[in-house]
């Protein structure tokens, strides 16, 4: 499993549960975040007086690590800079190479639109590309391929605003605390904390009217992007 | 799995395959035609001289138990009458109480939308109404429910035109055999046995892009209205 | 051709110019009206003391049948009554009997939707069903069909709202005097004629806009609902 | 102004904060239920032995009577019936009279669609039908009229899935005490006061983050279906 | 108040009523044009003889000038050339530098499509990153930021075509002279002026409809991309 | 008529027979393809021990010229390279300058979207700037320009999951023989000849029910991006 956030925290408010329910039973999970989000979403850091932009990519670092060990997955940062985060040629290449070495089965990233925050939808469009360099046409090619992913984003802050409507929820009841710790880590930005806690109780209430299952308490919402391949119904 | 269409052949060009899939793991599964199709959909019947509504009924309630049959499935026929199909409120009840009964994880029926077919849009305004009269709203209710079950609408004979895209491609391809023999069955409507053989083999080429599975040979296309569910991704 | 409205001037204001401009070449045009608008379109007839609504309708009849004149089509009254215009099965069936009846090439009504008007979209469900029960599933039938016919909407009065987006502009130049005719005869919504009149010829300014065919001064916006087949392009 | 839920608890959840705010400042509120959700919305009462339709209608009544007072409206029950709810012509204008009678400035109702729902769309059909009933077509007619109003939806329980898209916040920070009044009244639905608690925050939330007024606690999301008219941006 | 265009006269026909409602009320707008429009917009000037680039822009600026101070606004130019126009990461910058210095409570510009002209989706995508520059996420940032503003569209020439759908109409009655005057001041596009003029009327028709207020004679209509905060509905 | 792909083989399989219709009628068609698909789309001779890009291009070259022979089309290779397909300025000004000396009354591309191929869009995206840099505002320009053309796009591989509907069915009945000759001559997708024979015949069948035409066999289907100008429906 590959996910890819714009700034280095995204992963944690909206796909880390997902992840601990792969890592939980024995997949691997790798985390890359395009840009540190160093300048728009730190806001904690950039209180203290004689903040450094250096500094604060420092401390975003070492808690996005952290909140990746607590869900079990591995941490790369690509470190291209945000507000604004332009995705270059070079970097698409960089990316489509790791997903080569990779090979992830599942891909996850943010929504193709989001009114809030200029630095989304340039993540979005270059996993869309960086996947479809890798993924070929399905054919023999002239390049090195890896077998084709699902393809999947995850829920942004406003959701109906940027055009989201899950399609799948990830029942995230047994892993949990581990997303509650993977928040944690996240120490720069302490008011989402609650914000995501009440979102996954939310997205367990929806969970539990469309499967009546009671077990289930919270859940992570996605919208798949491509069609699912079933065996049967 | 329970299967309604608006005539008595709909099942067969566009879920037989599911059908077969569903019965061919132990799978128990139900058909329902709300009416025979006996006026608009029976095109080759009417060309027989002295042809009368009740002989062709008569013909289409056994070409589609014989379908039924080939995929293991179960025929019951509502009767309706089509062209156009008026499924009042006691046809509803009706379905509901058939789904409190027979409690089926799936249902399946037309899109909501069809600019060709003015039953098909009746029959799925009916099955949306009863599932929900059914469920009720995952609380204790004053009336007798059925457990949630998933809701998905199968491929239209136009589909763009019909609004609907696929989110699930269901790989028949073990059973297509028995798929085809129950396309053999629809005498009245040979000539869609081409068209859906070929669609079948069309989808059968969209899951192996999907997944680049080359053993994908045929598969039959759905839209699940509802989100999915899941342990994990 | 055949255009069908909820309210007797519905017509003269989104289609006279594309009726004028088919009987201008010999075509052969029938107009029906669902209701007279008695009650709910009829304002200056209104403002005049002891005014009763069988007077109201009999003006509204010879309106439209002038206007109809005044661009060489006939004009039928059904008389259902308006705000509400309910239309049950058996108006549904009168006007299945008529397409039948009249084979048109051409069917033209209000768009599915209308946030200010409970009528047009009642009229709209009326129509498409009739034009369905009339054509059949292009197979023979245990019923009297015609041939299948083109189908679409004219301008409604606010187009954004009522998700009308013109995929087919008429040019209505050589027949828009009989348009102006047409309109001045419907006494009883003057304020409208000024509105209409505009409304041509910014449509007409759209059209030049597409061809840069600046012999274009009017037009009218029609949406096809069904796809267009040609020869060539 | 006016809301109109299909249950006699909906305008609770959905709209309590946004009628406190209007009565607050001396505005006059009325609630219309369609009907008590006797049937489907009544969990808890049915949990109760020997409990009949009757007594956990009258319960309801109390509930939502209660409900509106803490927020300052009249509440008033159609007593139609639940799952399903059937708005027949009868109803439709027994609501086109009250509106005539009442002349809201604004009226608030269910979204047009909801996938889990049977009733909410059939309210939001009826209360549409009767407002346009009502509005006429902004010319003397031949009926009673009342002067238009604002049309809004409130926030259905899955928003996403029933096509809602927010397009106004209202801050209802300085009456959230008496929306948690309001729903503490309704005991039988107790598992829901957290979820809207919740809810309220998280519009909250997104209310800060649109204007950047830190002020706000807590919101309602609504959606206007007809444009706003205003004297300036 | 910020309006800004992809070219030196957009601002006058689709805005320059709001734009005098809001200064007639004492607020401040600036209007920037980030290109003249001297080679794709500027038809009556290229059929002089002679005609050179150079002196169409100095006629554009000085009529844009004319037109921003007939309804009270400033006018700047950032003469980054049309057809196409290309808006380059350093041009986005100075863009958002200039919204931190005047931090407009309301950001106006295209739509975000256009089949019909290739620079203004290009000045859309512009305006928005910008803003967004701007405004950071709503938590202290590593930048200067501005207050949040509102964002809205204004009208596009073929509004149906660019997917534009109006939710705010700004009645413009008491400023509509200025509106003139301000059109009048764009001698190179005359034909423009009588388009205009009516469009004001009919959007002006619309807003009377709405709202039954029979003083509005023209109004400006806009289509807002974020929801609307408000005290009470 | 100018088809413009994003590789050389795209023209073949989509839009060959609506070529063919037009040329075959005495029409002028030039076939334009922004790269050769050497690298993604040339399954079969990437096969080939040994292959090199050159040589890959100079197949893809002959095939396509070859095809376009069949169609009576003329080959333009533009060579931008493929995986990603990255098309500049100049490539568009190329493009743009091409259309002003064709003059093409009809241009014919990709959609705008395709989750599966990277290159589509970036072909879609250049060929609808570059039609607006050629055709201008309507007016006259600083530059020179090309009268208006038509604007459709052909069917994409997996039509509904990139958002296309078919407007316009063309009936390639009478050149079906040429298109499945230029089918053939693109050796190295063997595997898409009889996808896309399958799809003639089921456009077909889709021609067949809408006009009740039994001589359409095969057909191709566009989408019309812009309004049809038409002198009566």
């Amino acid at each position: 499993m590959l996910v890819v956030g714009a700034h280095s925290a995204d992963f944690v408010w909206r796909a880390a549960g997902a992840v601990a329910r792969h890592t939980s039973r024995g997949g691997e999970a790798l985390v890359v975040a395009l840009s540190y989000g160093e300048r728009g979403e730190s806001g904690e850091l950039w209180k203290q007086p004689g903040q450094t932009e250096e500094n604060v990519k420092c401390i975003r670092h070492e808690e996005a690590s952290k909140a990746a060990s607590a869900v079990g997955a591995r941490f790369e940062a690509f470190d291209l800079g945000d507000y604004p985060l332009r995705v270059g040629p070079e970097a698409v290449d960089r990316l489509a190479e790791l997903m080569r070495d990779f090979a992830p089965h599942v891909v996850l990233t943010h929504p193709e639109h989001d009114p809030f925050n200029p630095d989304h939808p340039a993540a979005h469009a270059a996993v869309a590309q960086a996947r479809l360099l890798t993924s070929g046409a399905g054919v023999a090619s002239g390049f090195r391929t890896a077998p084709p992913s699902e393809f999947l984003v995850f829920e942004p802050h406003q959701p109906e605003l940027c055009g989201f409507t899950p399609t799948v929820y990830v029942d995230i009841t047994p892993v949990f605390e581990r997303k509650v710790e993977a928040m944690a880590a996240m120490a720069a930005q302490q008011y989402l904390q609650e914000y995501y806690r009440q979102r996954a109780e939310q997205r367990g209430n929806h969970a539990r009217k469309v499967t009546g299952d009671a077990g289930i308490r919270q859940a992570e919402a996605f919208q798949r992007l491509l069609p699912n391949v079933v065996e049967a119904l």
